[in-house]
């Protein structure tokens, strides 16, 4: 009896039924193999296969391999805890977003308890245990877990007659799994907090511990992240935001920031660089309101779909909702006349500020909000337009993060899920025109197969920072849906009434976020074209002052944001305080560049640059911000 | 006995006890008094004066003399409704924006019915009959309107013992007055309109008949209002924002206007003229919530004063309001930190929206909306900074209207009302500031006598448009209540703590509005600087659109709003849609133009520039935006 798999590059072959992911790994030769995905699921590497089946093996690269790498880890944590705790009682030990975490029904741990688990920890890794799967029904696991009540809680409510459990050496814990087929595997980890957590997240019942850990399976991986996690504190944005004043937060607003006068200037630097990109490439922008009656949304579908995270009220005793998004309102313009294909593409794009109701617990800084605008555009066109507009926008993209940003990127295509609308041929031309444009700009890709939404496949690029971190910021999203949905329609060339496909494409992203992003990517030390304050005038004496004032008028007079510093205080007290507020350049003049003409610069690193005629180190700020770089 | 009459120059004088507003008007030689303001009261000029008091004389250029001229005039109407229709019974009949009305519950009128009740008008007007006020008990005035069961019902309803009625000939109505002394004063009137309307604005009571009329006591003055309103209809600015595809309306988002992409170049070309004048000067722009608790209104007061004008909703299971105004949370951030003296004037700006809840029936336009933006800043100051900073707001005031916009104003200061917060001594001084700058400014300004806000006196300026409307765009409003009330303080050079004066100011007011009264003053066709088309490049036939394109893209990349025609349509009719789009140049190519290098030019109003070398036009055309003028 053989059963056939297939693989993810399309190929299949037959095995023997009843081989497992981890045998067939081992015949292929890949190595370093966490979890197998069988037609989706996600299961251990033991688990024979005993019909024809996708297969897909999982890398700890891979975002469910982590899953499962993390998972196992948690189990170590709790048996390390097991045996230096006796009455301590296990709870629930998931993933979170960087690692694991186990609660525990215990007296509070002293962070310095910490590295004694650690060190338990390193036992059982070194003890190499096999990690076993036990499949059990309800009454065998009441009773395996009879001194446990969380557990019980648990296996009372489990709906299915059947649970599973997983044992490693002497210690067995309730859990769907899958896991590592050893303990050995975890070779490298560190717990790296604690604090205290409800069982069931509700305050009414009794608080427990929660250990936080990482784990990875190279030492030197782990020391990598200790050190982007060390570096990423530095340059935290809500610790940078506040010492450069460039924005703020307050209670009775959670969830909008307030941006300070300095963070405007970076975040209406940045629009104004994307609307300037807009009119060169044949973008309408619209201003649209905030609130809207129910009735459009029930029309765009948000209603029955997206209610939880908006924000509702009353208008006119009607039911109205600050708007989550901007498309049915740009359905609603591209409605207002007739369109002929002679518009199309018909570009819409909006800054307007957009609220979604993110639960409280939630919300973080400038990348966990309520209140953001973003570079939203919505574009309408023929299904064969598709593939010229993507090639464009990929063009766009490629500007704002090659040529400006200099950030590296990767690209995913989200192809159609199991529940999609629209034909399989529509689909199907659409993913090739994803493919062909992404081909046609030498941008290579990545799938993730059914990963689409129901309204049609996207493209995702995540950026990569200075420190190595991935933040999805631009998306391009077909649909075929909501334009048929909201009734749009255009007069084609042959005089009859057709469909526009919508694009919903966003590069910058939330304006918000990317601000946040964009503070730590460059430790708030932001390039000239974006900085608050470019230059600042020090002066060495008080008779210096009126020089120092008449530079900075000339400055300002050219759009150069430039301040003076002409305080009684020593030269090297207001060099150092520039500094510190990583003004891009910092000129100091005194008697010899007054009679010169000159100005004396050096950069916020204390490199100095020299001395230059005043209006030739004019000419080169307005180049370098011209051109979005900086010398220094 | 002798009573004494203060008049508003600050002089006075005695009169013998019972004089009337009439007798002095006649005595010290002034005309064409329509009522008189005793103590801040509208009374008859017929009022016996009894106690020493403050008099001022109104004319129908006063507010309250008009509203008393037309008052009387409603009056005249129902006197000839009356005549003309035995059965008609009189509701209401008061004021409106440009004149009066009166609700008559009687058959639909025929606006053909409306020339013959002007003509019985005309006759009460020719019979001149004496107009006589009379104080009735409430037996009296129900005896008296025993047939009329609206005018019952008021009286039912009516709080004191005594209530008045004024007679003119054989008529009589209920009415508190004050009115003119005689019919013969209404010397010029039309009836412009009639429409439906309920007793008491309920729809569940009877549809009544309502007249619109207006009325001057100049026959010329009538003709000129009468042209104006003609021309005001030919520009109104609903029609244009449609013809010419500026800004829409939607049912589902009443008052928020849709800003089309035309229009948003308009209003992002007027903010960032706003936002250019800001940097050069000092002011520090930032970006705020749309939503704040409650709490922050308590604490400002909005939510005692001023809840009904704001849309409410829950966040997180608490009342939050969407922000009706900037202050408070410009208050907020001025306290964020500790604030110095040397940081003082400190001038926060923000453009983010607000939305007031302004009831359904009164929307209308860009001119009265829910949604808005405004070029909104709020100066926090010394006592000894405000004079100098009001010098530097009217500079401001008189770049944007004299040195752009070119529009004439009137400048008014209103001054301490009756309730007012703050010691006399502050008030005096502020005011006297408020004068001081004006004068320093050279601008001449009236008083309005006690109708300064309670926290402080402010300037208001009416704007007067090109057909002679006036607009109150700018507002410049001092106030000592705020920063107090919300705990705002800065460190004095006495090192001390002070609470900083507030100046909330606007200079283009609403951008909504603005755009909707420039669209009319204008009459769409908008000086280059503000044009979302400034030129159109038309070819003379298929072979030289590639020119055309050539042109366009120099121009564009200047940054001039260029595009093209190259239909293969007649150049008449291409030039023509153009000039009905209101496109400010019109460019024609073809062989001569191609072989020379040049483009021959017209403008919107088919004046022929002639012939111009390609790159000296867009120098020309570039000179020109940047001076914010057109040469045609």
């Amino acid at each position: 009896m053989t059963v056939k798999i297939g693989f993810p590059d399309g190929k299949s072959k037959d095995y023997k039924k009843g081989t497992t992911p981890a045998q067939i790994a081992e015949e292929i030769g890949i190595r370093n193999i966490i979890a197998a995905k069988l037609d989706g699921e996600i299961k251990d590497l033991t688990t024979p296969i005993t019909r024809d089946s996708r297969l897909m093996l999982l890398k700890f690269e891979d975002k469910e391999g982590k899953e499962v790498f993390w998972h196992t880890s948690a189990h170590v944590l709790a048996q390390a805890v097991t045996r230096l705790y006796p009455k301590a009682k296990l709870t629930i030990g998931p993933n979170w977003e960087n690692g694991f975490f186990y609660d525990i029904d215990t007296d509070p741990f002293h962070p310095d308890d910490l590295s004694k688990i650690e060190k338990e920890m390193e036992k059982i890794v070194r003890e190499d245990h096999k990690i076993e799967r036990l499949e059990l029904d309800k009454k065998e696991a009441l009773k395996t877990f009879k001194d446990n009540q969380y557990k019980t809680e648990l296996i009372k409510e489990w709906e299915d007659r059947e649970l599973t459990a997983y044992k490693q050496g002497e210690f067995i814990d309730l859990c769907k799994g899958p896991h590592l087929s050893r303990t050995g595997l975890v070779k490298a980890f560190k717990l790296v907090k604690v604090s205290g957590a409800y069982w069931k997240g509700d305050q009414k019942n009794k608080q427990l511990q929660r250990i936080y850990g990482v784990s990875f399976p190279e030492a030197k991986q782990l020391k990598e992240y200790l050190t982007m996690m060390e570096e990423a504190e530095k340059r935290d944005h809500r610790m940078l935001g506040k010492k450069l004043e460039l924005f703020m937060f307050h209670d009775w607003s959670p969830g909008s920031p307030i941006i300070l006068p300095k963070g405007t200037i970076i975040y209406n630097t940045l629009l104004e660089f994307i609307r300037s990109e807009y009119s060169k490439r044949g973008y309408k922008e619209v201003i649209t309101p905030q609130l809207f009656n129910k009735a459009l949304w029930e029309l765009s579908g948000h209603w029955q779909y997206y209610t939880e995270n908006m924000f509702l009220l009353k208008v006119d005793d009607q039911e109205f909702s600050l708007k989550p998004m901007n498309c049915p309102s740009h359905v609603l313009i591209f409605k207002s006349r007739t369109r002929s294909y002679r518009e199309l593409p018909l570009r819409i794009a909006d800054f307007c500020c957009l609220h979604r109701n993110e639960l409280k617990g939630v919300l973080g800084g400038m990348t966990r909000v309520r209140k953001f605008s973003q570079d939203d555009a919505h574009i309408f066109c023929t299904e064969e337009q598709i593939e010229e507009e993507i090639k464009s926008l990929l063009d766009f993209f490629k500007y704002i993060y090659v040529g400006v940003f200099k950030l590296p990127f990767r690209v995913y295509i989200s192809t159609k899920p199991e529940k999609a609308m629209g034909t399989e041929d529509q689909w199907e031309k659409a993913e090739n025109s994803l493919k062909k444009a992404l081909d046609a700009s030498k941008i290579p890709f990545k799938l993730k197969e059914g990963e689409g939404a129901f309204y049609g496949p996207k493209i995702d690029i995540d950026v990569k920072d200075s420190i190595g971190r991935e933040w999805q910021l631009s998306t391009i999203q077909l649909d075929f849906q909501m334009p048929n949905r909201m009734g749009a329609e255009y007069e084609g060339a042959d005089g009859k009434k057709h469909v526009p496909v919508m694009i919903h494409r966003a590069l910058i992203g939330t304006f918000e976020r990317f601000l946040g992003v964009i503070t730590e990517h460059y430790a708030g030390k932001f390039p000239i074209w974006l900085s608050p304050e470019q230059v600042r005038i020090l002066s060495v004496a008080d008779r210096f002052s009126g020089y120092a004032e008449k530079i900075a008028k000339e400055f300002s007079k050219k759009g150069i944001r430039a301040t003076t510093d002409t305080r009684t205080e020593s030269i090297s007290y207001k060099v150092r305080e520039a500094q510190m507020e990583y003004v891009n350049y910092i000129i100091v003049v005194g008697e010899k560049e007054v009679n010169d003409g000159t100005v004396t610069v050096r950069t916020r690193d204390n490199k100095i640059l020299g001395q230059f005629r005043s209006d030739e180190f004019l000419q080169q700020l307005l180049r370098e911000v011209e051109s979005k770089t900086q010398a220094s």
